[in-house]
């Protein structure tokens, strides 16, 4: 099904009448957006390794006292390489290899801060239930050889890389995460973040391999900007988007993992709220095609047993402040999408709409401390 | 060129290829919602009102333990009638006239809870910043001609009618408010709800007018289900938002004044992830047409003074908890839009996707009460 419309944002700009397709696109997607061209080694690379490439620029007003801060976000969505049969170190290595050709693409394309997919290193197999093999892709965020393997890109390329992956925390015995990485462009490990918000609909049966996360909602001051991660599930969690941008988050990014049947209208709608919410660029990424495991399982759902996923839809877009967005990526394909912004429209926006003025944080602090309460009633008026 | 095109949604209808509208209208709307057909008698009037009728149904699972709980809700969007020159009581004298044939429309179609436009009995004159005439709109909640006027049309149609109107507390010094009040089916006013958060935007002056509003949010039971109003701009504050669905709103409208250069790519966004993430209903109506003053007006963006407001797009829709949506009315006409929605579908969308289950409020509530201590600083790693 989900070949029937490759790229939705792409069919509509092919069939709809050009004399109304500049206020249709308004209306859909806010301002237009230049597109990006990249050199010529960055479309062979990307045409010789099958993935899509695509770079939209999104400007913002000259200023007096600031100079422009133009960067460029990038995020990857990319199917799995080899059968989820096959021993795990060589399925992560294959991605690894992978990875690593569309990570050299970002470069070529002067790519500042670059976001994987939710647990890039591995097939999404929290459906199965099953522990193993499936835990030993969990490794540690300041020492395991995916953060090493990155560090290295990070350096060589003067890349940040956000690196969301399954988490081992050796020292707290052994308990699983899932985590987000930050890499600097140094090379250096900036920090980490966790997921905080876990979801138990349909086959992301992910509570039963990790907790809600315990590292609140961190913003890491890159040299390319301030930003913030809120993994997969979170996006559909108003105030954790709220909590990254009030601390400060001009970029958040949205790693994620999420099928067809269950979430794909709402994937343009929620990442790009919250960018207007939070006068901040999201990028919302997801993991793309069907992945199917060696035992059969069931979906909750009165299906009967089986052994794929649902398909993961890519989509994968920039959202900026003001209300525009890129076209997403393809629906099948693995692809990079790279936008560059400009990091001033964020307070432009802000002194423009005073969504951070307007917002009464005082109001809902102290309702929240009373909603709390284990006896609270809700405020209802007969 | 709001005229351009006149509805998008209608417009994408007519233009892409039939044989993939089905997938398209999918990715773009969610699930395919019913039309709903109504008597002659009310398409009848509609034609010879000239106002826009549309309906739509929104299905839910049939329960084993609860019956469907189906209701019909609507919202008018619509043009003032006289020259804003005209006295006061002859303007809104007129507006009543129109909206009275609207009501007894929604009568006909079934109409159980009805939610009229923000500021409705006036033109939207805070562009002006004038203070007379306008504040000779302002009235009473509970005593005011606007609500005697429609609780007779609540008592005859059996109907919940809100209506949201520049509110003069006189109890409180002349306060101007910007409040809707409730009215049951029986003709009591049930209570009113205030404009949580002022914008000061573009033409939009408000908090000139009115200060943030003191009534928290309040959700109010009705004979149709729990319902709330979050009123025009605090449609960008997803923390308001939220609060309604604390409290229990299966339905929350949202009564509107915004126009085309500043909001329309946020306005189909907004109010369906609102929907999306509280697990309710929500009604978005937005005024419609272009109002024109007696003195001339700057708008702060460098034009000259001139006595127009942009134009109010209109295109009021519905949207479910499971990220579906209706069309919208028109950009440029009068309308009804009607929904008829089974509210069990709100705590069958929390049971399956459980948002508030996963919402962590302990969290928030706590890292609320440090953001809003005057010295506390964000969150930042470096």
């Amino acid at each position: 099904m989900a070949g029937e419309v490759e790229n939705i944002e792409k069919f509509i700009d092919e069939h709809l009448p050009s004399d109304k397709l500049k206020e249709v696109k308004r209306l859909l997607y806010g301002k237009e957006l230049r597109s990006l061209e990249f050199p010529p080694g960055a479309q062979e690379l990307a045409k010789a390794k099958e993935f899509e490439l695509k770079g939209y620029a999104c400007d913002a007003a000259i200023e007096s006292t600031r100079s422009p801060r133009v960067v460029r976000i990038a995020g990857i969505q990319n199917k799995i390489v080899l059968s989820t049969s096959d021993p795990v170190s060589d399925q992560r290595d294959a991605i690894w290899a992978k990875i690593s050709d569309i990570i050299k693409c970002a470069a070529l394309c002067g790519v500042n801060v670059l976001c994987l997919q939710e647990a890039w290193t591995m097939p999404f197999a929290f459906c199965t239930r099953e522990k193993q093999p499936w835990a030993e892709f969990a490794e540690s965020v300041e020492n395991g050889p995916t953060t090493k393997f990155l560090q290295q890109l990070a350096q060589q390329y003067n890349m940040v890389i956000i690196s969301p992956i399954l988490e081992r925390e050796e020292d707290h015995g052994d308990i699983l995460q899932n985590t987000a990485v930050i890499i600097s462009n140094t090379g250096e490990v900036l920090g980490k973040t966790r997921k905080n918000h876990i979801p138990r609909v349909g086959d992301f049966n992910e509570s039963t391999y990790y907790m809600e996360g315990n590292t609140g909602h961190p913003v890491f001051q890159t040299q390319f900007g301030k930003i913030a991660v809120n993994i997969c599930y979170g996006r559909h969690h108003p105030q954790n988007w709220m909590m990254y941008g009030l601390n400060g988050a001009e970029i958040v990014f949205n790693p994620s993992a999420t099928v067809g049947a269950l979430s794909e209208p709402l994937w343009p709608i929620e990442a790009r709220n919250a960018a207007i919410a939070n006068s901040y660029f999201v990028c919302g990424i997801n993991r793309v095609g069907t992945e199917t495991f060696p035992n059969e399982f069931t979906s909750g759902d009165g299906r009967a047993a089986h052994k794929d996923f649902g398909h993961f839809y890519g989509s994968s877009y920039v959202a900026a402040p003001d209300g525009s967005r890129t076209p997403g990526l393809s629906r099948t394909q693995d692809g990079l999408i790279v936008a560059e912004v400009d990091l001033n429209l964020c307070r432009q926006v802000k002194d423009r709409w005073g969504f951070r003025m307007t917002q009464r944080l005082d109001l809902y602090a102290e309702e929240l401390a009373e909603v709390v309460q284990p006896f609270w009633k809700p405020n209802i008026v007969n």
